[in-house]
């Protein structure tokens, strides 16, 4: 028996950041839309959030935005919060919610008209995996969540590891000619033109990178920040010019697939030539870039390291490629190594089962209000809720959305699928509102 | 914002004891009756819920009775789990639940035939407020609870402080005539003898004392003592003889009251004469001490060191008494008088907020598969749900059943009040495992 062991430390407090608006809530008693923050700067969500700006007004609700702990300037332990994992031990989803549920019953007791405010939960990817589960365990605090591309199947055992890439490959094959098939040859091709110091050094002026690869490792690490490329193409997929992880046009991998989409077979040069041209599109459209940092994929307003801790604790999403039914080079979920990294980096190992067991799995049909928007271009709705699984537990599918695409502002380029899904969720939002008013 | 402070320590574990009975278990797929066990060494727990045992042929279900976190023989820094506020810190309802979730999940894991068991949790007075949290905090892990006299909502701003108190004195006013006046006025004839160094004797011999009283401070607690005691007697008022806390007759109240049932006015002395003749038959029924030890209230079964600390961190219970609708000594709730002992004791100080905020407090209609039990002599249903919340959140009365009666062996002498409450129990039971193996 090894069950968890949680720290209740008293004195321990902390400083959690959170953001509120008010110019259009109805006080006394008007809603309160709660974003849970997920792994990041909670002013870089906030900005990425325009639907919750823009049903403020139609529901008269006060918007809040709320930090998670480990994040952003809500570091408990300062500049040293990720210096040891004794510090990091209190960096845990189950303490990300504790701290919204402790946050919204001291707002309610403090800010004059919000006593009886009911208040819904809204979360994109892991902060919609945290809305859900909030609404799960502290329904009391939260009469609904909107987990919008929340992937809580993305557990061991749950969903099949291979589909997540699936999904970045079909939106590489549908969207230019041959562009998937060239992506699956350029790692064959990588592996050829980097065999020589020649071609290493041909490769890193291709792709223009700071530091120029050195040795086999660093190819390697070089495919894994490709890799990652065409996956953050697929969650930014967005039909119309846009600035979530990269500053990128309108359907980025369709201008991708234009340097991809030529017929095989081609030298391994004029292949990685086309590569090169694809990632610059993610990794320099403005053109403001002098050269490409491989140890970069994203936006520096996520937090990395903590989110690999927390990966490395509870949140262990196996996934897995074959090279056939996806475009990536064949590689196998392998926990044990992934565990063994754990424990060198941090000094603890991942519990593979706990997320199942503290948030349910694929057992939560007892639990109520709560949505599940999914994009089908988004590679997180492999591990989505894309089906309902009861009235009040319902999914909606946004066929030609990418991450969280209901979440951002509307766009006059929004596709109608979107546009439907955010007007249903308001059509939920105003029915729990109505169910929290009668059951006052 | 103080939000809680949880640690995760990977590396620390420890030995939780379990106990398990499956002579009547039909595998594979039978049920699993799960007791969620509370402040106390669990083989004590394991003894006084009959009920369990009784219904595990007719259910075919396996027994699991589940010791608590640093009570028993789980401790989990061994002897010296309770010497500092920092290895106590690991002592919260939240890792109780959490070890159970972790147990069971195990189990099912590596228990052939238990795969597919549906699990109910039982649980009595604290056990029963955890069986109840457990459903609602893992309904995945449990299909249904079994709450016996659970004061689930004993916590600031839930119920009057006074009600407690109410029970324990209507409990003796019906037990025999003046029974409840005559220790109403006892307090007062405490007061007045104990303030000369004769009477101060007198006393200490009249209640045959272990340790004589030599001042004020013992006075007072020799009061709390003797309050503590007619505590006690309300929740162990059973209709035959039975040793839960102490070994007792039948009715042990009527019994005691008989000494208690003269017409006052009467001296002092003759009043303490028959308080001390009452006491003696909770603490000498079977003739077998020498001396009354005021140190001690109850069976040595139950860890009050530990419990003490969650009520100085958690689990914050407000009491009070006015001596007029109850016979005791008029005592407000005083809550920073309560944090203050806390904090010299255990260098904490209480939440008084946070149960509420973390299990719902009144709001929890939301949950499922509940059962609420309650015995009308039994003071604890003061804090306890007394009506139906909702179609599967229930409420079974008990009125001539004091602290979890339902949950013993049954007795001839039961009343029938009890015998149909267990009745109901196991036909809830059974609907709860029909549900489950539906949703298979």
């Amino acid at each position: 028996m090894t069950p968890t062991f949680f720290n209740t430390n008293w004195d321990g407090t902390f400083k959690q950041r959170y953001l509120t608006a008010d110019q259009h809530w109805q006080r006394p008693g008007g809603p309160i839309l709660f974003y849970t923050g997920n792994e990041g700067d909670v002013t870089w969500f906030c900005n990425n959030t325009g639907f919750m700006w823009e049903v403020a007004e139609e529901l008269g609700a006060m918007l809040v935005f709320a930090e998670h702990r480990y994040y952003g300037e809500s570091l408990p332990f300062g500049p040293d919060s990720f210096s040891d994992s004794k510090r990091l031990n209190y960096l845990t989803s189950e303490q990300a919610l504790a701290d919204f549920a402790v946050l919204i019953q001291s707002l309610k007791k403090t800010l004059p008209g919000a006593e009886r405010s009911p208040v819904i939960a809204v979360g994109g990817s892991y902060g919609g995996m945290l809305s859900a589960w909030f609404r799960m365990k502290y329904p009391n605090v939260v009469v609904g969540a909107l987990a919008a591309s929340a992937p809580i199947w993305q557990f061991p055992g749950m969903v099949p590891c291979g589909d997540f890439y699936k999904v970045v490959t079909q939106d590489f094959a549908k969207s230019g000619f041959n562009c998937d098939t060239n992506i699956r040859e350029s790692w064959k091709a990588i592996n050829n033109v980097s065999s020589t110091a020649p071609g290493l050094q041909w490769l890193s002026e291709e792709f223009s990178l700071c530091a120029p690869l050195k040795n086999k490792m660093e190819v390697a690490a070089f495919k894994g920040w490709l890799q990652e490329t065409w996956v953050n193409l697929a969650m930014v997929d967005y039909p119309y010019p846009a600035n979530f992880l990269q500053p990128l046009p309108r359907w980025p991998i369709q201008v991708v697939c234009k340097s991809l989409s030529f017929d095989s077979p081609v030298s391994d040069y004029q292949l990685l030539h086309g590569v090169s041209q694809a990632v610059k599109v993610y990794y320099n459209f403005t053109g403001g870039a002098s050269c490409l940092n491989t140890s970069q994929t994203a936006t520096g307003s996520l937090g990395v390291l903590g989110w690999f801790y927390q990966a490395c604790t509870e949140m262990v999403m196996p996934m897995c490629s074959d090279g056939v039914q996806d475009m990536f080079e064949p590689e196998e979920w392998n926990f044990q190594a992934f565990s063994d990294e754990c424990s060198s980096m941090f000094g603890v190992r991942p519990r593979a089962d706990w997320a199942a067991t503290l948030y349910g799995g694929k057992d939560i049909a007892s639990h109520s209000n709560i949505i599940f928007s999914n994009g089908g271009l988004d590679p997180w709705s492999a591990g989505g809720v894309t089906q309902n699984l009861s009235d009040s537990l319902v999914s909606i599918m946004i066929p030609d959305g990418a991450h969280h695409l209901d979440l951002r502002y509307s766009n006059d380029l929004d596709p109608p699928s979107v546009r439907a899904a955010r007007a249903l969720e308001v059509q939920y939002f105003r029915q729990w509102i109505r169910q929290a008013e009668k059951t006052r």
